[in-house]
């Protein structure tokens, strides 16, 4: 089985992470790849950005997805997801819709532990948008400015340790989210340092996407997962014309 | 006052259709400027295509928001608009949520008619996020092919209004929308024939773009709203690593 | 075009605020008058004071509505105003409505700063009749007697500027609401001093109620804002008797 | 103990029938008393007619409750309920309030079966003002005009029984409640012929209001439901004058 | 008329608790009667208990149905509820669901107070399956260990009083509910001494179930409260399987 | 890695079907291994049958949950899923949970297709409190009686696949749940028939099982997840009371 994981960012930095996650997680089997965008930002903390991220997964999913089984949206938040969802004929998951999905089997309250104030309110519509809205115990994020994208984890794993304690004690959480591309593994290296089941986006979609392909649920054909139809169109790069073209054909 | 009217389909003549009722129904003093899509779909049905029409909203905004007072996304489901309002400094409005904010003032129960069955789900999750799920009474569709987009409201009339009727009947819609730039101006057409009072998104989006600007009540300097972090970007068109870098400077 | 603001309260002092910024707001070719209730209280901070306010609300709409083209309560928590939008056939909003309108414009959380403890249940119960329940992020109220309802913008604003900081920092507020007839023109008099963008219900309405006439969208014929049914009564004041059997006439 | 029962329209057959099924349920050593609104409408359909009721009931329970315990606002809807409940020193309870009550201790899901097709929308709005929106099954309503008010149960009593099956049968209904003062006792008469329990809204809220006398919980002090501050007012009937300044005394 | 109260835990001093203020709080005329389950543990905190004390409180009212009017399960939390009503033929109600009731009448916003911090998370699972979720102002708790369930209320009668002072002033509880059979009758012992009114369960359920005997509304013959269906069983205590044969006989 | 896979119902015929589909679904390495209630009813229809199912998982759970790493309580409806979440140490889901999850990845809105007109509610309220209500498309469910439980898939797969068309095209069904343990199997036998993804419940817990058992999120040691305190306890099994003692030690 192959995985496609994009980053919808150009931060190679977080890519390796992303990679480096997803191979300690998939199954015996298993191939990841991890392509990073050619254009936009750094990480994604705005609905701004994250259109211009949807776009980038976009392209490189349109232009990679022939040689995959499955693929992963490697940004919380899921920048292009359900359009992504409708546009291939493989299964298509994102770190924020994993997330939850394992979170779901653990608890029934929820919080996200964040890497920057500003990702808040842009988290919280993803999660509301995915219907978990009434099982967002908190979103608590970092306060400080991050020196590089890379290192978060490296440099703040205590701090994001110590918002997780408090989103348990205050919060109520039955379950946090590590959440963020660039904290890809660090639930890993808090095993058994808190009080309640930890939850990471990369390993959760990698395994989950590996159960989409195995379920092998069938493709939608009709309602609003079904493909787009065809319609005239214009300027696009070829790669999503022939994804236009191609689920239609 | 000067308001851009941005198509983010490159249907020529839906825009021409946007630009008639924008005219109507502006106020005297008022400048309206449509623009449409260099890229993209016929129109917008679909999660896919409402990421690629995001995306070409915001070049579009991006290049000519200088010259304006005030934005307005010209398609139902309003495509980029939260991502613009974060990076623009003028006020930006949508078709559905100004749409919305007349049935708001005019009853409590909103139903929408729109132009094909597969647009609906897209609405209803456009409608969703923003908050107005409570009140939605009913989304009814034309379930017919359509010969050509700019000519839905003069063969389609009658089984729209046919739509309308049974939602204020069959669904207890108080107020009735007429969804998506292609019918931009039948609600002016079927003024007196339908028994609750009747909506059009793109005479309100101008109306409503029209107050923003007049009450004037600042721009987000903190919150979600504010200007998008300065941050490493790479490929962005010119006129967005202009935007990203103008509002923080 | 005429428009009528309804004082629903006895205070003199809080119609000269409403009309000084009903006037400042208003279009050119817009004209205002207010008219203050010949009975009730000074201000109505509880659902008690709402009931009596709401009938006072009804003899002056039933009155005088046959000389304006609109009318607007004005009063925030919007006493009688579904009920004046059956009886009426011209175009009714109110302060809250209205203000939220505005506020569903420029942001998706919204905080309402008021000017007592006792008036916040109140006014949340009239925003979750309003459907915008879960775009609450707070209501912010003073907590010291009040001199006159006529002085508490000018006694009260750094109070009630420190609550709204609060309501962005704590609550993550993107739209404020300066709530309250009596707090009407204060966010002219903010302009720029707060964070996000500021909202005030007097002007929100004026300019509300001048859309609602240009956009002309008809009036209700059926469902549950048509006019009530004709059927017996008695005792009831000549204008509201008058108004009961016109619009079925 | 000494129940006053609020009939707050002006039908004098409606308040024979509140009183038939009140004395019929009342409890042995309770004595009833219904009093007709001196004002107002024949019964209350619409959001316009229940502001009328609901001053009028203010008067009848602001002269009369102090020769009682407890207070029924005896029509659907519940007009000024809330507001009475501030003002009172007493248990004031309403028919829609009471039967949801009931409601509640017999299933989860509910239906309203209701007399006219128009008092839907506000019939509506209450259960949702109440907390009980996500409970209520389906509201089914007479679509034929009534030829009198005191007679609607004996016209169509097979008519709503038959609305009843089908709550049950198509819209999951666990519970029927009988709505509206109109339909006084026919819960009583159709006692054994519907598949699920049925709620009649007179008997629940006498048997309700003596309830709350005998348990004795203590009035608000504080919050919301403590009486209304004082403050300046003109013009006010002298009952409401009085208890006004009574509770505060 | 004759109550069973079950008390789906072992605890024999909760059990005298439960029967002092049942007996206190019945009508003349009624008798109450109280059982403590045969199995089990000393208190329920979570729902794994709660799983427990339902199988219990099923096997106590199947043996001892027949010879009372209405059955009620005498721990917050209504363990085994809504299977109960199901399966027996008299109504049956709990102590969550009736202080609800009570609740409901007196106010809007409802704040619990609970033993221990453990059991906060099932209260409120409970609450919300009730449907009072978006009632509930907050629940609080005791954070000390006790020494004896039996003792709790006279052991921390004072810091229960004021975690509802902080329910009010904090959380905006309009109404606040002592919650658990270990806490019965301690609304009583602090009458008056809270600013809003207090509900009881203990008190709240026999007068409740009185009421639901005196309306007499038909038990459910269809829906999801009829009877369940005969099919084969095994291995059933005597007094089930005769209960699951009796309904359907 | 080993499954225990728990039929809370008597019937072997149905025990027969999940270990066919549970060992068709597990991954190379996987033992799964599934247990028949000793005391029960032939399958669970009402929340009064899964009382008692719930109990019997729990016996056979703590009786030998020691062997196993992860335990799946396969019926639909999950009875006693909470309770033993809390009480074990190793994962924990059920049919339901893991179909929700699995529904979760392939779409928003979610139509479940049931054996019996009954099981309905009881399927409702469970997948309400797992906070999937909102996204619940419909339950649609055959209407005829069943002639034996085993045999449900092979007598009604028809008649289960054109209720699974009707949720696609009248209730806006983007993935399709077939429920309950007796149609185990089914989504595999109608892979390709339907218009949208098809999960079934058995094949999902089976697999998001060990995806748990892989991605080792931690045990609970605070919040409502935490093992039950201990407290006093009386008449249990003696396997249960090991498992009380157990997770404290």
């Amino acid at each position: 089985m192959k995985l496609l994981l994009i980053n919808p960012n150009i931060s190679d930095s977080v890519s390796a992470l992303i990679r480096a996650e997803a191979e300690r997680s998939a199954s015996a089997g298993t191939q990841v790849e991890v392509l990073t965008a050619p254009f936009g930002v750094a990480y994604i903390e705005t609905r701004f950005e994250a259109l211009i991220g949807a776009y980038a997964a976009a392209q490189l999913a349109a232009e990679h997805h022939q040689r995959f089984d499955a693929i992963v949206v490697a940004a919380f938040g899921d920048p292009g997801l359900g359009g992504l969802r409708e546009a291939m004929d493989i299964p298509v998951t994102g770190l924020t819709e994993a997330a939850l999905a394992s979170a779901h089997l653990l608890g029934h309250r929820i919080s996200i532990i964040a890497i920057s104030q500003r990702i808040q309110a842009w988290y919280r519509e993803v999660v509301e948008a995915c219907g978990f809205g009434g099982r967002l115990a908190s979103i608590r994020a970092l306060d400080r400015p991050l020196s590089g994208i890379g290192a978060v984890q490296d440099e703040h794993a205590q701090a994001l340790k110590a918002l997780a304690e408090r989103a348990v004690d205050e919060d109520g959480a039955e379950v946090i989210v590590l959440a963020g591309a660039p904290l890809a593994g660090l639930a890993r290296t808090l095993k058994g340092q808190l009080p309640v089941p930890v939850v990471d986006g990369v390993s959760s979609a990698v395994r989950h996407a590996e159960t989409l392909v195995a379920l092998d649920p069938g493709a939608a054909r009709r309602g609003s997962f079904a493909p787009p139809p065809l319609k005239p169109h214009r300027g696009l790069p070829a790669s999503i014309e022939a994804l236009l073209a191609g689920r239609n054909a």
